[in-house]
C-alpha cells in the first residue's frame, strides 16, 4: 500500500515512508529534506512524521552525521581570525537545574588565554536557561551580531549570547516542532541539534556535560552514556576534539536555583567560593577543555589553571568585562563584580516574600531531589511552559542544608523566594518530598563526574588521572 | 526527558507520547486530539507525529472503535425515513485495478428493494476512483446534498456521490495528511477512516471487498485478513450488520482499466454479459448484502436475485434513472444505457491512439499483472499523482486475452488507448512485463473470494454456503 506513483522516486513521502520502515537514507536524501525544513516544500505534518520515524526507528552515526553537516549549512557559520584557531573552545550542558556553570566557565576559560564564543538556549520546561539567567542582570544583551561577538572576544575573550536567526535555521524548525511533538529524546536529533550549533561557531575544542539522573534528559547512565558516545563520535568527525563528561543529576547543582539566585552563586564561584560540586565542575569541564585544545597537559592540570582563575579574580575581571561588553552599565557590573551580597541584592533584585520550610524528622541529608523544587519554582514563575512565556528572574529556591549533613527536626532546610501571595500547602508538600533523610545509615559522597567519553573510549576519571600520570581523582577533583 | 511541564498533563504533546511509547489512548484522549483536527488547536506538526506514532505503534480494537465513532461525530450524519432503515446496504472495496463493480452493484440492489446512498472517492496513486469512472460520463454530477440524495434514493434507490464538506470533516483533514505522511497503510486508520464515513451514511449493512494479492493495499491474505477482522469487529460494534470479503487483485478485475473503458464494461455487466470474474463478483457482494439485510436466506440466493436484475435489465434501467437524477441528460442516458458498443463510444469519446501489443512467446496465460499496467496508464493520463490533478478519461487498456488461454508469440494480448504522441518503449517494456506465460503447465482458475469474515469469524465461501445450505460454492458463484 502507499506504493508511489510514478516519479514520486524520491518524493517526501517516499522519504518519510523509507525511514517509517527503519531503512538508513541516503546523504542525498537527508540533504533533500534538510534543505525543503529550511527553504520551505515540506508540509509541517510531513516534518512531524518524519520526526517521529525518526525518534521510533533512529538513525545510524553515518545519517546522524549526515544530518548534522545538512544542518550547519542550512544558514550560515561563523569566521574567526586564523590566529585563534586552537583557542576556539565552548561547553554545552544537556540541561540540569541549578546548572550555572557556564556563567563561571566562560569568562574563567578566557582568563586562560581562550575564545569562547558560546550561543546559549533559554530554558524551556522544568530546566533553567543560560541566556535567562543572564537577563537576570539589567541590561544584559544576548543578542549580538557576529561582527559584535568577534568584537567582544577580542577584547574580553568570551560572550554569551542567542542564536541568530541566520545560524542553523533548520534547527530552529525542527527543534520548535520536537518541542511539540514528543521527539525531543531522539539521539540523531539531539546529536545534530547540539553539534551543528557548536559546528556553526567553528570551535575547535568542545566539552559535553551530559547529565544523568532523576532531573537530567536520561536517567540512567547507560542511556546518558550512548548520547555521550554518540555526541563525542560525531563531534569528532565534523573536525571538533570533543569530550563529554557523564555527571550526575539528581539533587540540583549548587546550593541555589532560579535565576537570579544562580546569577549571585555563580558570582561566589567567580571569587573562588560557593559550594564544592559547582566549583569541581567548572573546574573539570574547564580543565577539560584546556587539555584538549592543548593549553594544559592534562584534565588535571587545566583544571589547577581554571582554579587559580577563580582564586586570583582574573575569571571575574573577565565576567565584569563581558557583562559590560554585552550593554550592562559599568556602575552595575562593578556593584555586582566587586560588592557585597547586599549590594548585589540591590542590582537584582529580591522577591517579595521568602519563606523557609522546616525539617520533618531529624536525618542525615540522603539526597535533595531537584525535580520537585524545579517543579514548584515553575509553578510560581520561573519557568515557561510555552515559548515566549515571561517569566520572574527572582523567583528561586535556596538549599540551606548540604548531603550529608545532620539536620534535627524542625530546623529551616529550604528557603524559598516567591512573588505570589503565598504557597500553597500542596506546593509546601511538593518540596517536603525533595529532602529525602537517611535514619542514621553512613552517607558516602558520590563524585558528581561519574565517567569521560573521549573518542577513544570511556574512562572514570580515575583511569584518565592515572592515564595523564596524575594520580587519583580525588588529586584531581581536589586540585583547586 | 521531555518530561510534562505543570498543568501539561492532557496537552497534545503529552498525549503523542503516550501513543509513541505504545501506551493505550483513553477515550477522552482520542476524543480531544479528534476535535482538535476539526475544529483547530492542533498544528499541523502534531497531527504528522502523531499519524506516525499510530502507524507504528498501533492502536487496539477499543481505541479503533473510539477513534471511528470520535471521526463520525466530528460532523453531520444522514439521516433517511424510519421505514428504509432494514434497506439501507452499502458496499466499500479497499480498491483495486480494474475495480468497477460499485457501477453495476448499486443499481441492482437498488432493482432488489434496497436503498444505497453510497458515498465514493476519486483515485489516487495507481488505484482509479469510482467519482472519476462516472465523471467520464458527460454530465455526471457528483456533488448532491443530502436533500437530492434521499430523493435520487426515494425514486431510484441508488446513488453514487462524493463526500460532502460537513461529513466526517475529520478525516477529510487525517486522510490529506495520511497522503503525505507514509501513514496510508495503519489499521486502525484505515479502519476509522473506512468506517466513520459508512457510519454516517445510516447504513444498516455493509459489505467489504477487502483486496489481497500484488496489486492490492495488502499483498498477503493473511494481512488482508487482519484488516477484515478490524473492519468487521468495529462496524458491527458500531451497530451494522459488516461481512468482508477477500477477494485476490493480481491482475485487473475484468478486462478493462481506465475509465471510460470501465464504464463500457460495467454496462455490458448490467446488460448480464461481460467478464466472468467482474459478474461473480458483483453477484456474490451483492447476494452478501442482501442476506445481511434480511432480503434473501443466503448469499447464494441473494447472489442469484442480484444475477437476475443483471439479467433482465432491471439493474440497468436502474443505473439509467440514476445517471438521469444526477444530472445526465436523459438522451444521453439512454444512448449510453440501451445503446450499441459504438454509440456508447460516441458518448464518452475514444483516445486518439490504439496499439495492440504482441506477445513475445508462445504459452498459456499464468496471469496478467495489473500493477505494471495501471502504472503505464498512470503515465499516459489516467491517474493522479497529486490530489486535483485533471485526469484523462479516455486513456486505458482492454486485455484480449483471458487466464490459462493459449496464446501464440506474435497475437496482440493488449490494446492500450492513448492521447500521447507515442507509448515509449519502456513502457512497452513495462506493459510486457504484466503478460506471464507459462509453458504448458497445467492451469488452475483461482476462486476471486478467498475468504469470507463474518462477526463469528472466517469461512471460505464452500463453507459459508455449506452452513447456508446450499452446496458448493461453485454453485453459490455460479448461481447467476
Amino acid at each position: 500500500m502507499d506504493r508511489p506513483g510514478p516519479g514520486s522516486g524520491s518524493s517526501f513521502p517516499a522519504l518519510i515512508r523509507k525511514k517509517r520502515d527503519g531503512e538508513t537514507l541516503r546523504d542525498e536524501e537527508i540533504r533533500h529534506f534538510v534543505r525543503a525544513v529550511t527553504r520551505g516544500g515540506l508540509q509541517e505534518g510531513q516534518m512531524g512524521a518524519m520526526l517521529m520515524a525518526i525518534r521510533l526507528r533512529g538513525m545510524d552515526p553515518d545519517e546522524t552525521l549526515t544530518l548534522t553537516r545538512e544542518m550547519v549549512v542550512s544558514g550560515r557559520v561563523l569566521e574567526w581570525p586564523d590566529s585563534w584557531q586552537r583557542l576556539l573552545v565552548d561547553k554545552h550542558s544537556t540541561g540540569g537545574v541549578g546548572d550555572k556553570v557556564s556563567l563561571p566557565l566562560a569568562p574563567a576559560l578566557a582568563a586562560c588565554g581562550c575564545k569562547v564564543p558560546m550561543i546559549s538556549g533559554r530554558g524551556l520546561g522544568h530546566t533553567g536557561g543560560t541566556l535567562d539567567k543572564l537577563e537576570s542582570v539589567p541590561g544584559f544583551n544576548i543578542s549580538q551580531s557576529s561582527e559584535q561577538m568577534r568584537s567582544i572576544l577580542e577584547c574580553v575573550g568570551c560572550c554569551i549570547v542567542g542564536q541568530s536567526e541566520d545560524l542553523v535555521p533548520a534547527d530552529k524548525v525542527l527543534y520548535g516542532l520536537r518541542d511539540v511533538t514528543a521527539t525531543i529524546d531522539s539521539l540523531p536529533l539531539i546529536t545534530a541539534s547540539i553539534l551543528s550549533k557548536k559546528a556553526a561557531e567553528k570551535v575547535s575544542a568542545l566539552v559535553l556535560d551530559v547529565k544523568f539522573g532523576s532531573a537530567a534528559l536520561y536517567t540512567s547512565l547507560e542511556s546518558a552514556r550512548t548520547l555521550a558516545q554518540s555526541l563525542v563520535s560525531v563531534g569528532s568527525q565534523l573536525g571538533i576534539c570533543t569530550v563529554a563528561m557523564l555527571s550526575k543529576m539528581d539533587g540540583p547543582l549548587g546550593q541555589r536555583v532560579g535565576h537570579s539566585l544562580e546569577v549571585l552563586e555563580a558570582l561566589q564561584c567567580l571569587e573562588g567560593q560557593g559550594p564544592a560540586d559547582l566549583h569541581q565542575l567548572v573546574t573539570t569541564l574547564g580543565g577539560s577543555l584546556l587539555w584538549q585544545c592543548g593549553e594544559a597537559g592534562s584534565v588535571g592540570q587545566g583544571a589547577a589553571r581554571i582554579a587559580a582563575t577563580l582564586a586570583d579574580g582574573s575569571a571575574l575581571g573577565k565576567f565584569q568585562a563581558m557583562l559590560q561588553a554585552q550593554g550592562v552599565e559599568a556602575g552595575v557590573a562593578r556593584a555586582l563584580c566587586t560588592g557585597t551580597e547586599e549590594q548585589r541584592y540591590q542590582v537584582l533584585g529580591r522577591a517579595r516574600a521568602q519563606e523557609e520550610l522546616p525539617a520533618a524528622q531529624d536525618g542525615t541529608v540522603q539526597r535533595v531531589e531537584a525535580l520537585p523544587i524545579a517543579l514548584v519554582l515553575h509553578e510560581l514563575g520561573a519557568g515557561r511552559t510555552q515559548k515566549g512565556q515571561p517569566i520572574n528572574h527572582l523567583v528561586g529556591a535556596e538549599l540551606l542544608v548540604t548531603v550529608g549533613q545532620r539536620v534535627a527536626k524542625g530546623s529551616p532546610w529550604i528557603r524559598i523566594h516567591y512573588d505570589t501571595p503565598e504557597l500553597s500547602n500542596d506546593q509546601r508538600q511538593t518540596l517536603q518530598g525533595a529532602l529525602v533523610l537517611a535514619g542514621s545509615e553512613p552517607f558516602l559522597p558520590s563524585c558528581k563526574v561519574a565517567e569521560v567519553v573521549l573518542p577513544q573510549g570511556s574512562r572514570t576519571l580515575e583511569e584518565l588521572s592515572e592515564e595523564q600520570g596524575l594520580g587519583s581523582s580525588q588529586e584531581l577533583l581536589c586540585s583547586a
